[in-house]
């Protein structure tokens, strides 16, 4: 039994038939174009060079490029897990953003009983998708593909249900997904792995090490996420210069963050090294940082402060905090999400309420109740008419005070918290359920229980075996 | 004589400085620029940001991510044939573009006896250059670099008589190129091979394994290929919700059998592991078999639906078909080309019969005279000119109806395949000539022939010679 | 001493947060937003899709896949040196474009005191920050990040100055920047290579070979910096038919080179096989034989030939120059940048005054005095206006004759060198200085002295010194 535990060939492919006959029903009863890609909604004042695509597929296409290269090159970064990281993030990924498009059409995209899809979308779908994928990273070689998928199907409504929460009723501005992204990603990821704790994996598995060119592949992927993440952060902003804030400001806060962690990296190492793992996570923190507040005028400078900070924040997490959360707490986070998105997401929850409550006309203009949309005058007042002399079109909001939004901004911080530890335990729960093809404590880190081994590395391994004359006495979990 | 034989020195040489001499003297006498890049051409009426570059450049760009790295990372699959694969890719690929601009150029985009380029031309290059780059797939590893530049030498203008044909005569709906592009390029590459045939490579050759840092090599190609599909499915569609749909449903399509692809590579081993080749591979199916019908109102579930059929047919096909092809037939198709190009391509046609029957201007409005633009009344016709008040600007097509299409459809498909094969027996036998550094069958799949090894790479290989003690004993092929 | 030399605890971390002060400081009292990032400055007028960033944003995104990623995987070509060559040019380009935004905003992008940020600022960064990565490809391996900051804290300003006096006085055509970048970055190189010379490394250093996998990731660099290549040259050209164009030549440029790389490389080889190292670079040589021209009507054919020109003065360089330079003039160009660059960039420098005395109003129609702006009359001048008739919006030149433009280029094509040159020697000179962690002779070319080494790679490492028995002898350089 021990030996066919992580046998796929019964679990998976019924698992994965299942969903598929479940994704092909809902599509075909509930899915169909939007207005964008219905042929039969174009008529003879269509100007095709205004189709959505045009605005929506080149941040489409970036994001695409950090999903399925970025995150998949940088979870490849265990000598031995090259596949499992690459290729469960391939699955993972693809299966997230399917289902997720049904569950945030449910929620946000249907009229007429119908689901509307366009590029749009996709875009969407694919933000849920980082949050598995982030998620992920705290289970990452303890979990099987059938469990990952498990995970997948439930972390996508939990989050629908938290975006559907955040974005109807609390109504905050978060155009980089710092707090409804990242945070929920982070401490769902977190209850999940606490679930999971495995006690055996404290004292250093023999697998957790990187090779040479696992860590250059993981650094490759870091630097996708790295030059794309200005995409990220702005695909869903108002177009014009809010846009070209948030490209500017991820730009500046990823600088500043990739400095930071260089000097940290070498100054924390006591040979004076810089560690890979810091190069592979830490420069990245800035992106997260300036997430909440990334289309607001915080100015340049600030952009840059918090990158620093993002940066100083992260790597002093995975020097003690990390360490700390798996010993104590037993939160074994594989990946350190707590350091790169946790942590870098209360900095940038913060920042935005900061934003929040230093914005005024002076510095917006007009343009103030665009941005921070809920402060517009509702419909009815007759300030909202003198607004929409100076920019037409300018919807009615809440007449919302700064410190009314600042407040709002809290709760969505705690209930998207709230939500994501919930669910990350019930998660975690069903993924202890038998059956599930869940790895031995010996076998974790290792692409070999679910993974055809060529040669070489098949060759590696029995080497290393035959090298290691005491066997590993790590008892296998239920 | 034997030692040399794959000495590159002066065949290779010669072959590209002829080739290029040829190009230098078909550019000087032909090739100038076309209207959107004339300086000549632009007047006071000009607005420049309406040039044709700002519609196709992000395509072209992703196309050729797609072409380079793409397909260069995916073939670098072998362990000892990783330069071979990428850089064979990169040589193959850029003289092809540069073929295919002159003989599409002579085919299609002359006028007063010159021929006009802008980016335009280019993405169509890029598409005669898959096809070359396709078939290179059923050859790897058994062809110098010689047989490659003369393969592309001779497919591209018998790719250019059949979409001459086909796009002149025929006037298909083939948006993704499934049949002119997938089929033709799989039953050519086959032809080949059958031409190539040899026989002592029917049993394993202990070079056609993979290693670990090629197979996650590999896997980033296909991740590539993955990402940038929509963009080379939607290229060359109409601008506006066709070329919008067909970015949706070629994302939907990829992700059918991505999933699928998974779920049948565990089930049908009988470990229940994943085998990194249908990760590789069968998770692609999905963007051919929607190709042919990818800009059609063919709703999102049927897009989901022939992901998961190309990615069955595509997974059946190399576990039974290609053997058998190899065994029985003579057809040793080195990356199972037919599996990923052949099968899902039938089926694509297949679907685009049926989408045409069914397409009628209750699912279109008047817009079905866009897409089915061979539809579209005759000039002259009444009916043209009431259409033309919807639709600004439609021009008059052939008045076919659904059926008549439909027959097209089947007539290309037979006549595709047809000069297909026959062009690739008449490029094989050529390919069969001395002199052209063909490997013997002992140094296929092996880099050492065409490069310089790097040391430890060449420390491996006579490793393990002395351990192989007894000698392989593969005569050489004329 | 010699043991800490290396360590980077105290320095690295002391002058990357003091530059960091240094440009918070710089941020908080110079920088803010320009036109089309200030929210203030939208109003009632305000198209937002014509916002500056849809123009410029795309072209920005690939310029940073090469720059980051394109860059980053050729340098890491040697086997021992990967992490140094990926992760040293991420740490410099981070911080060369951070640089070069403050540097930039002093001399060109500031108005009412402040330097105005968009990311138009960021592509011109990013071009300084391209001068100061060529230029570490003739010290790579043998500097340590604290040298390669000072590097390139004192290559931009001097690149500023560069910069000023060419495009404020000299005004010249260089769309693609082959003599203001190509040119000063390779000589300020070569000088600082000449400075820091090491007697030591002229005899083939035992590090100085490449691994298999190490010239895979190398060319796959190639690839990227190949297919961006067009965004690079188009990026600040005039928009419409003249970016059109330069896309066009920059394709067919790299094409040429590439297929003359394949030829000579398998011609100069004793064996008849190819060189990684010349896929690697002469493959690239188009790119920038056809920059100083890429924009004007050169005609496809000459955009042909000076690809071949460019392939064959390269790989000529790297057989024959780089070695009398190495020996005779202490000129040790790591990475052979004198070919790629240097040679190169002659070339294209001496193109562009051809395509300068030979550009009419026959060819270019009035569009001529937009592409060669300078050449424009006057203000004032009555000519003008009658030009304003045919091209609405064009501005007052300099009234000066293509041979008065081309002497200019000349003039730009000294100054550049001269200041180049200078500007290098001054910066050995500061490299030269002591506790700036200097790698050791035996020491260079590795990763060891800089990075905590994976277990595989430190294995390997040890294994070959107890293989090699006797010590190599090398003295440390003080």
């Amino acid at each position: 039994m021990k030996k066919n535990s992580t046998n796929l060939r019964v679990q998976l492919p019924s698992l994965v038939f299942a969903l598929e006959v479940l994704i092909v029903v809902l599509y075909a009863l509930f899915v169909t174009y939007d207005d964008h890609t219905n042929a039969l909604l174009q008529n003879n004042m269509t100007d095709h060079t205004e189709n959505a695509v045009y605005q929506d597929y080149t941040f489409f296409a970036d994001i695409q490029v950090m999903i399925f290269i970025g995150f998949g090159c940088l979870l490849a970064f265990f000598r031995r897990y090259g596949f499992g990281g690459m290729v469960f993030n391939f699955l993972t990924a693809t299966f997230s953003i399917q289902w997720a498009i049904l569950v945030q059409g449910f929620f946000s995209f249907n009229y007429d009983g119908k689901i509307h899809l366009g590029v749009i979308n996709l875009i969407n779908a694919e933000f849920a998708c980082a949050v598995v994928l982030i998620s992920f990273g705290a289970v990452l070689g303890k979990t099987s593909p059938v469990q990952l998928l498990i995970m997948a199907l439930l972390e996508v409504p939990i989050f629908g249900v938290a975006e559907w929460i955040v974005v109807t009723y609390l109504k905050i501005n978060d155009a980089g997904g710092s707090i409804l992204i990242h945070l929920f990603a982070c401490y769902f990821g977190l209850a999940v792995t606490f679930i999971l704790y495995r006690p055996n994996l404290n004292d250093c598995h023999p697998n957790e090490v990187t090779s040479y060119h696992s860590d250059l592949l993981s650094v490759l992927g870091t630097l996708f996420l790295w030059v794309f993440w200005p995409s990220f952060n702005c695909a869903l902003t108002l177009r014009g210069d809010d846009q070209h804030r948030a490209i500017l400001h991820t730009f500046i806060g990823l600088s500043a963050s990739t400095l930071t962690a260089f000097a940290l990296s070498a100054m924390l190492n006591k040979n004076g090294k810089f560690s890979m793992a810091d190069v592979q996570n830490v420069t990245l923190a800035g992106g997260v940082t300036v997430g909440a507040s990334v289309d607001m005028m915080i100015s340049p400078v600030a952009a840059y402060v918090l990158g620093m900070l993002g940066g100083m924040a992260c790597i002093l997490g995975y020097k003690y905090l990390s360490p700390f959360l798996a010993k104590r707490l037993h939160v074994q986070d594989q990946c350190g999400i707590h350091n790169l998105h946790g942590l870098t997401g209360l900095i940038s929850s913060l920042a935005s309420i900061c934003a929040i409550l230093l914005a005024s006309e002076e510095t917006y203009g007009p343009s103030l109740y665009q941005t921070f949309s809920y402060r517009a005058p509702k419909v009815g007042d007759p300030r909202l008419e003198e607004l929409q002399k100076l920019i037409p079109g300018l919807e009615g909001g809440l007449g919302r005070t700064a410190q009314e939004q600042a407040l709002y901004q809290v709760a969505a911080l705690g209930s998207t918290i709230a939500i994501a530890i919930v669910g990350g335990v019930l998660t975690g729960l069903v993924l202890r359920l038998p059956y599930l093809a869940s790895p031995t404590d010996v076998s974790c880190f290792d692409d070999e229980p679910f993974f055809n081994i060529p040669p070489d590395q098949a060759f590696i391994t029995e080497t290393e075996k035959d090298i290691s004359l005491e066997p590993l006495d790590i008892p296998n979990i239920p």
